[in-house]
């Protein structure tokens, strides 16, 4: 078992030099031991019977395919339909307009979510803009005040970060009460992307921003007209401009053309269709940040100017769409999931089977970047009949590790639904079925 | 100028750790020495005459957007539609089933291409496979031979990785006479996107690999049976069976539900569709790597077994389609391009004004891995009416650099259109209009 851990673990990191070619030695060696213990993971078919199915199927071995003329944007396979965002009316307002379509996280792989199942929040429905009637205006304490075309703005140099984009009602709506059972439902008010785009730094050297200038105003130019204010600080370090979305152009639904990237913080900060930035010394107090979207406390005071989304994590697999039913006695599984900060990186996992009252470490891998979805793994051997609580806890470099939801109630109380990030349970019953608990002391 | 390239280069490479918050005092320091500079990169707009526009656009700025109901898998603007894969009658046979349609290069942001964007090289047309019916039988020299479903594949310890797939034909329509100028056809025949899968040596921990096994069959399930051999060293050390890319199941052009990925290697042996991996001592010599897909060499014989696409690179922007013509006297404009190695990762890159007798250093951007493609760039102050030739040249960590195209016909001669990797020239006109020319000694 736990060779099986290390050799998976030395694997699961993807680094910048390439590892050395394997020795067929060097395979051979590793094998005896670990072959013992995985061969129990699968239990094979036998080979006859199935032979003429998978030499000549008939439904697409004998028959021609599509040419490659027939789709030149190319869509998921239809077998696949299931595989979408997901929306309740408990979360909607304005016939789905002010609402939200959230993202199958249950069916997510690595750090990337495709343009096409990130998460959709809108507060005046997904608006459509004409790239070339586009303008940014960009005023208030600049030196330059200035408006410029979508074209204008792509000529800045340019940056490629993937970050992550959360909302931080995340987990809101289950936090006090699991009501929907799902994963999808839980956690799926984030998503994960490859932005490109201009940080807004670049664009304040050219434009010239004046020192009394302290927060900055964004603002959408669609219906809702949202607007959020952001410090000065955050401006200056990350924030960002973008126009590209995995490696294409930002969707209708992500804001196309630019939006507002603010890695880690809030998603509703993130503005969609950016139309406005206007640089100021003093804080708007937007509707936005006002009558929403600051953390309320246990004395029913709000605290404002409150923008990170704290470190957080899930168990992916298993999950309530992702149960352990077809599991055999005795099976290697791999327990997976996400973690994320808005503060910095994640430095390490831990896995509870018991709900959160003994853990073990478990194994980061891939790419492990700042504010940015990293995925960790733990193998399990899989005990039939066994009835588990899984619990994952976070860890980033800024010190911070996720909160017990006791100990999160002591801080932020029970009435707001933003910044919950205390850990979540998913139990595995005695015949594998997933259910989402909470457990309080 | 200089210190312009030093802060992009500082801010471009994005590290694992989160660089520090900028303070607004280092900020203002920086701002004086480079306002000067860079404030000739835009004409601003006058701030009178768009502002009705900008603040409540009739158009969008007024009315109610679409519902989050509307598209539960997202798609494109529809302002967007001149951006997909192309094709041409010149790479087709087979009523456009033994075909290929080939990436917008130069729309790519990032290292991502979306999955509707990658390329598309069929030699059977696009099988759309059940993946309830769909199976994968693993024989010959392993100990526990076998057949999976999809659901027992997934169960193995899964990877994600970051990786560029290569038709090894590309740019090989392009090398002897420039015929498109474009860059899609130039340089679309690859994609790089995040792929999802198990290592085949995890799988063969589990089956028991037999020491004689030297070759591994791989055997497509399309209409084509595209079958390859893979030695078995590249087998044991990167070579993943994947069924995610980007974040979702594979698309059916990318052979949902399964295809082999061998990270770096030619894109025809990453045999889609997969339905067999059969082990063995001798290779298979099988048409595909027969009677294409060698390379020629200039006495007329081929080199086989030759299966890494070599060190490359291009310039993405300008191209062909992104000229400079609407480029004003004195604009900063950032030179943007691509490199790539499929036997390691890239350590540098060069760019030449004149056609490569002399270059200088360009500016790796973003992630830097190991058989991805890289970003690199180059801050440039434009002046009108210069004529420019335009050539880049990338180097990898395994020592290799991109030929001339002379030192390439040395090698290979002039017949094959396999594993052209020479350096490759845009001429910039007195205009700013962009040609693909050639420059031979």
């Amino acid at each position: 078992m736990k060779k099986l851990v290390d050799v998976l673990k030395k694997n699961s990191l993807q680094k910048t030099q390439e590892p050395k070619l394997t020795s067929r030695r060097e395979f051979f060696k590793k094998t005896g031991t670990l072959s013992a213990i995985a061969a129990t993971a699968i239990s094979p078919l036998t080979l006859k019977g199935d032979d003429d199915a998978i030499i000549h199927h008939p439904e697409w071995g004998q028959v021609w395919g599509d040419p490659v003329t027939k789709n030149l944007y190319g869509m998921p396979s239809k077998y696949e339909h299931n595989n979408t965002r997901r929306y309740t009316k408990l979360l909607a307002s304005g016939n789905y307009r002010a609402s939200i379509a959230v993202t199958p996280i249950h069916e997510s792989e690595g750090i990337i979510t495709p343009n096409g199942l990130f998460f959709n929040r809108t507060h005046g429905g997904v608006a459509h803009i004409d790239p070339k009637k586009y303008r940014l205006m960009i005023h208030g304490l600049v030196k330059k005040p200035i408006v410029l075309t979508l074209e204008q703005l792509k000529r800045y140099p340019k940056v490629t970060r993937i970050h992550f984009i959360e909302c931080p009602a995340n987990g809101g709506q289950e936090w006090r009460r699991p009501q929907y059972n799902s994963l999808q439902f839980a956690k799926g008010f984030m998503s994960c992307a490859q932005w490109t785009g201009v940080y807004i730094k670049t664009l304040l050297e050219d434009l010239g921003l004046k020192p009394e200038a302290k927060w900055m105003l964004a603002e959408g130019s669609d219906s809702s007209e949202m607007a959020r204010t952001v410090p000065i600080e955050k401006v200056l370090d990350d924030a960002m401009l973008v126009w590209g979305q995995n490696g294409e152009a930002l969707r209708p639904e992500q804001g196309y053309p630019v939006r507002l990237l603010l890695p880690g913080w809030e998603g509703n900060l993130c503005v969609k269709w950016l139309k406005r930035l206007e640089f100021a010394s003093e804080p708007w107090y937007a509707k936005e940040e006002t009558s929403k979207y600051t953390v309320l406390k246990p004395d029913g005071k709000a605290i404002q100017h409150f923008y990170a989304n704290e470190v957080n994590s899930t168990v992916v697999s298993p999950s309530p769409e992702k149960p352990w039913t077809d599991l055999k006695d005795g099976e290697i599984v791999e327990i997976e999931g996400l973690a994320w900060s808005g503060m910095g990186t994640i430095t390490r996992v831990d896995l509870s089977f018991d709900g959160g009252r003994n853990y073990v470490e478990a194994n980061l891998k891939g790419l492990v970047l700042p504010k940015c979805w990293t995925r960790w793994s733990y193998i399990h051997k899989y005990k039939k009949g066994e009835r588990l609580l899984l619990t994952s806890r976070a860890m980033d470099d800024a010190g911070y590790i996720q909160p017990t939801i006791d100990e999160e109630v002591g801080m932020i109380g029970v009435e707001g639904v933003y910044h919950r990030n205390a850990v979540e349970t998913w139990e595995v019953t005695e015949n594998g079925e997933v259910n989402h608990v909470q457990i309080r002391s």
